[in-house]
């Protein structure tokens, strides 16, 4: 079975070179914008009223599947690619979480984009505190992770490092 | 340009009518198992290590698109496609958290599945709580919800309602 989908807009970034690229939008993403195609205008109706939105893109520069990858939070182990958010994925689609800062027309201004300049987009949703939010939950390798060091780093990984 | 996906397994759930679903988990989602396709099972590895997945999958009994939704959260007024998570959207891509029970082989077992048996699978991510929850975003319409009485409520929504 084959699903053919279509990039309906186009995120613009600061990470505009295919060697480099953000890790996560609470790390280090960066104001960019989704660029909606206008057909899809009508779709934003409300939309304003969210701080958040969880954008759906295709991972374009990342032909590869591999089911193991050394994720750049823990690059010293190989993890199964469902226990990681690494793009060598089946399918290659990514979900970030980021921060609407405001619309424009078919333009969404967000604080915190964490992927390529050119990334296709697939599907805009609203963030749910009651539907995305999990108390405490057990987050395997990740929680044996420094995040006081990570967030202390500057630099962007190289795009392979990425998640 | 078109992105060829393919399902890489199938979601079995206790929604076995496409006139029936789960709203959402929280609410009222149900047993269930997701089937990885074996090919993929070395990409579970660590996996088991975590409370919560995100599922992504393919809305693949709604062919409509519509830009505008009236939710089963709030059925008198109509919102935009992006500021909800309503089905009829552009390239049909639905997102879940579901609670991971155990993982047997490519077998995942999970407690709170909201979607249709039969439902095409395309991606596993970990939740990870330094990616993945945001504190106290604005969540536009949905804050108005009074979620105390759709929490009582057991009844399911029909499948035109979903989200």
């Amino acid at each position: 079975m084959i699903i053919a989908v279509s990039p309906i807009g186009t995120i613009r970034s600061a990470f505009d070179n295919a060697e480099s690229g953000g890790r996560q939008p609470s790390i280090d993403g960066q104001k960019g914008e989704i660029v909606l195609n206008d057909e899809f205008s009508d779709g934003l109706t409300g939309l304003e009223e969210f701080s958040h939105i969880i954008a759906l893109y295709y991972f374009h520069r990342q032909a590869e599947v591999r089911l193991k990858a050394r994720p750049c939070f823990d690059p010293n182990i190989e993890h199964g690619i469902f226990a990681s958010r690494f793009p060598t994925r089946p399918n290659h689609i990514g979900i970030s979480i980021w921060s609407l800062s405001k619309i424009q027309q078919n333009i969404l201004y967000c604080d915190d984009i964490d992927v390529l300049d050119g990334t296709p987009l697939l599907d805009i949703k609203p963030y749910v505190k009651q539907f995305d939010h999990r108390e405490d939950p057990r987050c395997g390798w990740y929680d044996s992770v420094d995040w006081g060091i990570i967030w202390n780093e500057i630099k962007v990984c190289d795009m392979e490092e990425i998640n």
